[in-house]
C-alpha cells in the first residue's frame, strides 16, 4: 500500500482546531496570555532544574543514552547534550518528577511538562525566534487543556494520568505550529498524537509516572514530524466514533475544545505551586503553616490533627504510611506532619530520609482526613487539638498559587532559584530568568534552552 | 526524591505473572508450543519483509533516522542498520502494516508484531541463544494474549487497538525474560509497559496505526530496560483500582491472566493469514474464490453479491467506497470485487492502484453486507446473483488459516517467499527459513535477525 490520497478536512473539532492553529498569529495573542506563558516557561524550567537529578530521571537517561543520536539538544541542568527526542523525554520527566510544576486547575493537568521540552528541543534543531517558541507553547497548552476540559472529570477519575494523555497532543500541536504544518498535516499530527495517548493514575507515587510524561513530550515531537513527513491519520481522531474523546472520555463536552478559540485562553489560567506535592494538599498546608505561626505551635504539643476537605482530598491523599518521598507527596498525613514539625513543605520535606524519620511518622499517625462535601476542592479546614486540651482551627478558602491568590513574578523567581540550587547549582539562573522574561524579543529561541544547561 | 525502597511483591495477578515468568524454563515449554512459536516467528518475518517498503514505514524511518544512535540492529529487509529501539519500532511497523501478520482469534491481537522485533533487537545487543529468544517470545505472546483475554471483548469494542495496547506489555515481558530480571523488576517492567499502553481503533485504515504498533515494540524494550535500571512501578499496575484492566477494561476477567499458567498456552493458539486484509473477511474470501472456481464465474456476469455474516463482519467491513489500500483491507465491498475479478486477494489487490480501478469500484457497488447473528464470527455465507438470473451460494464454516483449518508449514513458507519477493527481493529467504525452523538450536540468536536483512 502506498501514499493515502489527501483526506478532506471535514468540519469536526479536529479540523476546527487545525484551522485555528494554522491561522493563529503571534500578534493575535493578548499581552496577558503572553505574560502568563513566560511565567509558565520560567516555572517549568525551575521545576526541571530542581528535578533533573532525581533517580527516575537518572535511570531513564542512563538507559536512553545508549540509544541516543547526535548531541544536538540541551539536557536541562546538565552540561551533556543528546538528540532532541531523548532531550524532550528527559527534560519533561525532570520538569514533572517533583510534582512541583504548574497546574491547570479544572483538569489537574500539569500543562508545561510535555509541551515546553518539546518546543525547546525543536528550537535547538531549527532556527526559531523566541516569539515563535512562546506562541507555539501557548497553542500547545491551549489545546492540551481544552481537550482535558472536554473529557473531565471522568477521564482522571477513570484512572487516566491526564498530564500524559493530553500532554502528548499539546506537544504535537506546539511542534506542528513550529514546523508550519498546513491544516491537513496538523490533523494528522493531532491523530498520531492521540494514538499515542497513555498514562495510568495507578503509577503515581512510583517512578513509572515519569515515563508517560517523558513520552508525552517525545512522542508529541514524533507525531508532528511524522505528519510533516506524510504519515496520515484519521480525519476525526478526536471526535470520531472510536476517537480519543469517546474512548478516553464519557459523555465528552466537545464544545470545550472549540468554543471561543482565540478569544478565551485556558493557557492564561495556569497556576504554579509553592509546595512540591499534590495540589489538593496546598490549602491544608497554608492552614497548618498559619496555625503554627499564629500559635507558635510545636510538634510536641500536638495530640491530634483533623483535616477536613472535599472528598477529593481524602480520596487522593489519605495515605497514613507512605514509604517513599513520591508516595509522601500525595500523603496528607506526611504533609501535615512536616508542616507542624518543620514549618515547611519544601523539596527537603519530600525526600525519602524525611519520610523515614520516626518523628514525622509518629506525628503523621495523629492526622486524620475527613470528608466535608460542603468544602470546595481548593479549600480546607484544619483543627489541631493540643495535649493541653486546646482546639485550634483555621480554614483556607484559596491556597497560595491558586487563581485567586496567584504567586507573584518575584515569588516564582525565588522558587526557581531555590530549585536550581537543589538540582543544578552550576546553572546561571540569573541569566536564565532574564532570558525568559524577554524570550519573545530574542532572535534565537535556543538561547533559553542553552541557559538551562549546566555550565560544566 | 531518591530510590524507592523494595516493594513487597503481593499476591495479585501482576505478581503471579512475574513469578511465573522468572520461574519459566525452556525445558518446561511443550514441543507443540515451541513449534507454533517457530511458525509465528517465520510468519512475522515474512510479513515484515513484505511490509518493509510501505510508505508508512519509509516515512517513520526517514524521521527516526535523524535521531538514531549506533547501527547495532537489523532493519528487516534493508542493508542499513540502526539502534535497537529504532529497529524495533520500524520492524514492528513493517510486520503489521499490511495486516498480513498473525492473529490470536479470541482477542484479534496480532501477537508477533510487537514482541518479535523487540527480542530480535535485544539479540543483536546481548549474546543470546536461539532457544532463549524463542522462549522469551513465547512468554511475551502468552502474557499479551492473556491480558487481552481479560479485557475482551469490551476493550476492542470501546476503541482500543488491542495489538498495540497489549503488545507493549508482551514486548516488555519478553525482554524482561531476556534480561533475567527478578520478580520485583519484572513487576516494574509490567508496570512501566502498562503505563505506555495506547492505540486507537479510529486510526485503522490510516498510516497512524503503524505508530502505536511500532511504539509497542520499542516501548516494551524501554520498559524492561528501565525496570532493570531501577525505575519502579506500582505493585499492581494491572489489577490495581486504577490499573490497566480497570481503566482499559470493563468487568475484566482477571482469571484469564493467571489461570493454568504454564499448562495452557495461548501462544499455541496463534493463527496466520492467507490474505492481507481484515481477518473477519477471510471466510467470505474462501467462499467467493470457491464459487468463482466451481462455476467459472467471471465478473461480467455478476449482478449482485450478498455477503451474510455475524454482525461483527458488517460493523468492521461494510465500507462501500474505500479510498486507499489501507481502507480497502477492511472493506468487504472491495475485497469481494477483487475475488470475483482476479480470483485473488493478495498484496497486489490491496494497492492504491487496484482500489482506484473503475472495474473494481463498479463491482464493489454491487456488494451488500447483511447481518445474520446465527452465523459465527469465523464463518460466512455468500450469494451471487448472475445477470442471467442464477443464484449461486456457498458457505464457509472455517476459513483457511483458522485454528480448525490451519495453514501448513509449507504454505507459510510459500507466503513468506511471496512477501519477500514483494518487499525485499534481495533477502536470502531460503537461509532465513532454514534458520527459523532450527532457531532454538543456534548458539547465536542474532543470526535470524541478520538473515532478515537485505544483502546489499
Amino acid at each position: 500500500m502506498t501514499e493515502g490520497r489527501p483526506l478532506s478536512l471535514g468540519d469536526g473539532v479536529t479540523a476546527t482546531l487545525a484551522r485555528f492553529l494554522v491561522a493563529s498569529r503571534w500578534e493575535d495573542v493578548p499581552a496577558a496570555v503572553r505574560h502568563e506563558a513566560r511565567r509558565t516557561l520560567l516555572n517549568s524550567l525551575g521545576a526541571a532544574l530542581g528535578g533533573c537529578r532525581d533517580a527516575a530521571v537518572e535511570h531513564a537517561l542512563a538507559v536512553l543514552r545508549s540509544f541516543a543520536g547526535q548531541p544536538e539538544a540541551t539536557l536541562i541542568g546538565r552540561a551533556q547534550r543528546t538528540d532532541a527526542l531523548t532531550a524532550a523525554f528527559v527534560n519533561a520527566a525532570s520538569a514533572n518528577v517533583l510534582d512541583f510544576d504548574d497546574t491547570h486547575l479544572p483538569t489537574v493537568i500539569h500543562p508545561a511538562a510535555p509541551v515546553i521540552p518539546a518546543v525547546l528541543a525543536i528550537a535547538e534543531r531549527t532556527k526559531l525566534t523566541g516569539a515563535q517558541l512562546l506562541h507555539a507553547a501557548i497553542l500547545g497548552i491551549e489545546v492540551e487543556c481544552r481537550i482535558g476540559n472536554a473529557v473531565s472529570p471522568w477521564h482522571y477519575a477513570r484512572g487516566w494520568h491526564i498530564t500524559s494523555t493530553c500532554g502528548v497532543i499539546g506537544a504535537a500541536v506546539a511542534v506542528a505550529k513550529l514546523l508550519n504544518l498546513d491544516a491537513e498535516r496538523t490533523i494528522w499530527a493531532l491523530g498520531v498524537a492521540a494514538n499515542q495517548s497513555c498514562g495510568l493514575v495507578e503509577t503515581l507515587g512510583s517512578m513509572a509516572k515519569s515515563v508517560s510524561v517523558g513520552n508525552a513530550a517525545r512522542n508529541g515531537i514524533v507525531a508532528a514530524l511524522f505528519a510533516q513527513q506524510g504519515v496520515t491519520a484519521a480525519p476525526q481522531t478526536l471526535e470520531g466514533a472510536r476517537g480519543f474523546v469517546h474512548v478516553m472520555g464519557d459523555k465528552p463536552d466537545l464544545s470545550a475544545i472549540d468554543a471561543a478559540l482565540g478569544t478565551s485562553w485556558e493557557s492564561a489560567r495556569n497556576t504554579y505551586k509553592p509546595y512540591p506535592c499534590g495540589i489538593v494538599l496546598h490549602p491544608m498546608i497554608d492552614a497548618l503553616l498559619e496555625l503554627r505561626a499564629t500559635h507558635a505551635l510545636r510538634a510536641g504539643v500536638v495530640d491530634r490533627v483533623i483535616v477536613r476537605g472535599n472528598p477529593l482530598l481524602r480520596q487522593r491523599t489519605d495515605r497514613p504510611a507512605p514509604r517513599t518521598g513520591r508516595e509522601a507527596s500525595v500523603s496528607a498525613q506526611h504533609t501535615a506532619a512536616v508542616c507542624l514539625l518543620y514549618g515547611a513543605a519544601g523539596v527537603a520535606q519530600y525526600r525519602d530520609e524525611c519520610v523515614a524519620d520516626p518523628a514525622v511518622q509518629a506525628l503523621g499517625a495523629r492526622v486524620a482526613v475527613e470528608d466535608d462535601p460542603a468544602i470546595p476542592v481548593g479549600a480546607a479546614a484544619v483543627s489541631v487539638r493540643t495535649a493541653d486540651g486546646r482546639m485550634l482551627t483555621h480554614s483556607v478558602a484559596h491556597a497560595l498559587g491558586s487563581l485567586e491568590r496567584p504567586m507573584s513574578d518575584a515569588v516564582i523567581e525565588t522558587k526557581v532559584r531555590d530549585l536550581a540550587s537543589v538540582g543544578a547549582p552550576d546553572c546561571d539562573v540569573d541569566r536564565l530568568i532574564d532570558a525568559v522574561w524577554t524570550v519573545d524579543q530574542h532572535d534565537d529561541a535556543a538561547l533559553v534552552a542553552r541557559l538551562a544547561a549546566a555550565r560544566t
